[in-house]
C-alpha cells in the first residue's frame, strides 16, 4: 500500500498551501494578555497541569524586559487576571499584589536567549511528569504528536531544583531552537510567538504523553512517515490552528468558571 | 465444561430471534437530525472522544448528495443543532455560518463509497489513539467488543494528515463492508445505517479500546468462541438494541447540559 | 519480623469480636426496598459500573418467586424507585411499566438456586471488563480486596451472550457458595443476603480489579498472609460494616443528585 | 553535562537559604484544628483517598493524651468540623457524636512514639495501594517525590487488620524518625509537625504513587542525584512550602464545597 499511498500523498501536500489558507482567523474576542494568560491557566489545569506545585506562565509585554507572570502560591486552577503580576527581568514586582516564584526565573532566561518567545509556559502535567521518569523522549508515533515532530528537545539530567538563572541555562541549552523540551524527572516547557502557542504546546504535550504512556505499557510503537509527520506538524503548528483550537478550548473554561475573566 | 456450554448454547440460540422481537423500540422522541447529530457529539465528548482537535460527524440527508456537518473549530462537547451546516458533496455551504473542516471530505468519500452509510463518524479518542500506537488490531476480547467481531478493519498505515478525497480512498479501501475501521496512528472510523448506528460503534469503540489497552498492560488476551461473537456481534448491533443504548446515553447528555438542543 | 507480628497478631484476633460488637448500626434510614436499589445502582454508577449496557440487579421479595428489577434500557445512573418493575420467576411484570430485561433471568436462576440470595448484581465494570479479559483470578493482595479471600469464583469460559437459564446455571455452578464470581471476558456477578451486601461486594469487586490491573502492569503480586485475610475477610463482610460504608456511599449518591429517590 | 550541572548547581544551592526567607508565609486564614482537619480531609478525597473505607486523622491538642479524630463511618469526602470528635488516647469520647474507628489507636500509638508528631493521616488511597501489591518502595525519581528522600519508609509485610496498638508498634517502628510510610498491601500513613505537613505529605504520597504506577507501565525508573534530591526535599517540605500549598488545596476544597466549613 505504502507506494500508492505515496503518489497519493504527493497531489495532497501540493494542497496543503490551500488548506492553510482556508483555515482563516474568525473573529477575535478581543481578549488581554492578562486575560489569555488566564484562560491558557484555566484550560490547562483542567487538563492536568493541576499539580502539587503551581506551573509557572511567562508573557513577554511590549516593554523591553518587562514580564507578566502569577504570584507565588497561586494556582493555574483559581488565577484570575487581576492577580496577574507585571515583573521586571530580576523579578521585581512593578504592578500587583504578591511576589514572583524565583522559578519564573528560568522562563525569563530563557525569553532573553530566545527573542522569538513571547510566552513561555512550565508544568509538571502528571503524564509528563510519568514519562520523565522512563528515560524516554516525547514520542512523535501519533498525528496528534506531529507538532513535536522535530520541535521537542529532550534534557536527560534533572539539574536540581530551578533556581533562577541556572535552569534558565540549561533548559535553554538543551531547548536550542524548538518549541518545547521533556525535563528529564521533572516536567515540561513550550515556548511560543504568542500565549496561545505556547499554551497550545503544552496542552498537546500532556495528551502526547498521555497517549505514550498508555500506549508504551501495551508494546514499543510504531513511527510515522517523517515526509508526512513534518507536513503534519507544520499543518498543526499553523497560527490559524492554534487560534482557532486556543478559542475553543478557551470555551471550555469559560462553561466551567464563567466568571473567570472577572 | 466446554461441550456442556455448546450443547446450552445450541438452545439458546434458537431463542435469540425471539428476544430481538422483545426488544421493541420505545416511544421515539421525535428528534431531528441536526438533534441526534448534537446528541451524539455530546456522549462522544463525554467519553473521551473530545481531543485536541474536534471529531468529525457527516449525515446524509435526503437530497442527493447533501450532508449535514459540523463547522471547522466548533468541538463535539459544545455543538448545538443551530450551528449544524447543510453541505454539498465538494464542502460548499448551502446553510449555516462557518465552514466545514477539509477533513470532512474524507468521511464524505465513504458515503459515495458506501451507499447503506447515513451517518459516518471519525475521533482521535484517547484510548484508541493510544491503540492506535502499538501496530495491534481492535481485539474482540470481551462481551462488549462483540459488535467489532469481523467488523471491524485495521489500516495499518497511517498516510498524513486528512485532505480530502485522499483518505477518503485509503479508508473505504480499507474499511470495506464493516461498520467500523482502526486508522493506524491517527484513530477510528465508523459509519451507519443512522446515526444512533454510527455513534454506537464509536462510543463502543473507544470503550472496547480502553478496555484492551487496560488489559494488555497486564498481558495477553483470552479469545471468545468465533461462533458466541457472532451471535453476540448480532445482538450488539440489533437496531432496537442501538436505538434503546443511544437513547440511554442520550438523556445522559440531556442531563449533563439541558440546554444542549436549544 | 514475621515471627514478632504472628505473636501480636494473635493478641489481636482475640479482640476481633469485641471489634465487631463496637461497630453498631447507626439509626437506620428507613430507606424501601425500591429505594435501596437506586442508592446501590447509583452507587455503582458512580464508580465505573455505568458501560455500554446497564447493568442487572434482581431482588428477591417477601413473596416466593417474586423479584424486584430494572426495566430494560434504564441505566443503573438515572434509575428512580418508581421505575423498579415486580416480577415474577418468568420475567413476567406483576408491577409497573416496560419490561425487564431477558438476561435478569439468570439472576433469578441463581436466586432459586442460593436460597440465601436475597440481591444479585451483575455489571461489566470496566476494570473489571479489562481483568476479565486475562485469564487470571480476582486477586486478593490487598486488605481492601480481602473480602473476595476464598469467596470469589472464577468462570474461566465465557458461554455466549446471557439468555436467561443458560448463564444461570453455569454461573451458579461456578459461584457455588461463595458472595461473587468473576465471569471470562465479561464482567462480575454478586450477591448477597442484603441489598447492601451484595451492592457492597459489587463495588469493592471493581476497586479490586482497578488496583490489581494497576498493580500488574508493574509485575507481579506479593500474597497475604492467609489467616491474617481470612480474618479480615470476616471483617470486611461483617454486617455492621458492610451497613456502615453502604450508608456512606448512598450519601455520595444523594449528595451527586438529591432528587435521586423522588 | 554533568560536571556542568554540579558547578551550577553549587552555585544554585549557596542561594536556597535565600530562596526559603523570601517564600514567606501569607496572612494566616485563622482556621481551627477542626477546620483543618476538615479542608485536609476534604482535599485528600478529591484527590483519590477516598476508598471503600474512610481514611483516618489524628491531631494532638494542646492537652496531654487527648485527640481529636472522625467519627466511624464519616468519609473524607463528607466530614465537617462540627462531627470532629475529641478523644482520650484510649479511645473514649469526650466530646462530639459516634465513636472513633479502633484503627484510629495505631495513629495514637503513633503519636506516643513520636512526640513531634501533631497529625497522623492514613489512608488506602488507589495508587498508593496498587504500589502496595507489587513489592517495590515508593520511588524519588522525580522533583514532586524529592520530599519522600530519605523520608518514607517501607514496612514490607501486612501485619493483618489494623487493631489499635498492634499496628500502631509496628507501623511506629517500621516509620522509624521518618514523616512517611508505605505499608505493603495496605496503604500509607503520614505524621508532620502540623496538620498542614501531614496533610501535604499524603497528598504528595498519592500523586508520587501514581506517577510510579504510570511511569513503571513502560519500564524501570531512572534516578536523581542525591545531593540534588536532598536539596529539593528541604524545600519540598520547608514549613512555608507546606503551608502555601495547603492553602492553595484548601481554596479547592472550598471552590468544590463552599459550605464544608460549615
Amino acid at each position: 500500500m505504502a507506494n500508492d499511498v505515496t503518489t497519493l500523498r504527493r497531489r495532497a501536500s501540493a494542497r496543503l498551501g490551500e488548506l492553510y489558507n482556508e483555515a482563516e482567523l474568525a473573529a477575535e474576542p478581543g481578549w488581554s494578555e492578562a486575560e489569555k494568560m488566564t484562560l491558557a491557566c484555566r484550560m490547562l489545569a483542567a487538563d492536568g497541569h493541576d499539580t502539587i506545585l503551581p506551573g509557572l506562565v511567562t508573557v513577554r509585554t511590549a516593554e523591553p524586559d518587562i514580564f507578566l507572570t502569577l504570584p507565588m502560591g497561586v494556582g493555574f486552577e483559581e488565577v484570575t487576571p487581576r492577580q496577574i503580576l507585571t515583573i521586571d527581568k530580576d523579578l521585581n514586582v512593578l504592578q500587583g499584589h504578591g511576589k514572583p516564584p524565583k522559578a519564573a526565573g528560568f522562563l525569563i532566561r530563557i525569553h532573553q536567549l530566545r527573542p522569538d518567545s513571547r510566552c513561555g509556559i512550565h508544568t509538571h502535567a502528571l503524564y509528563t511528569a510519568a514519562l520523565s521518569m522512563v528515560g524516554e523522549p516525547l514520542a512523535v508515533a501519533h498525528m496528534d504528536a506531529t507538532m513535536f515532530h522535530d520541535d521537542c528537545a529532550f534534557l536527560t539530567e534533572w539539574p536540581g531544583n530551578p533556581v533562577t538563572e541556572l535552569e534558565g541555562e540549561l533548559i535553554s541549552r538543551a531547548l536550542g531552537p524548538k518549541r518545547a523540551v521533556l525535563l528529564a524527572n521533572h516536567g515540561l516547557a513550550t515556548v511560543g510567538g504568542s500565549i496561545e502557542e505556547a499554551a497550545w504546546m503544552a496542552l498537546c504535550f500532556e495528551r502526547a504523553a498521555k497517549m505514550q504512556i498508555r500506549a508504551r505499557s501495551v508494546g514499543p510503537l510504531t513511527s510515522l512517515d517523517p515526509e508526512f509527520a513534518r507536513d503534519a506538524h507544520d499543518y498543526m503548528t499553523d497560527p490559524s490552528m492554534v487560534a482557532t483550537q486556543f478559542r475553543r478550548f478557551a470555551r471550555r473554561a469559560l462553561r466551567q468558571d464563567p466568571g473567570c475573566l472577572d
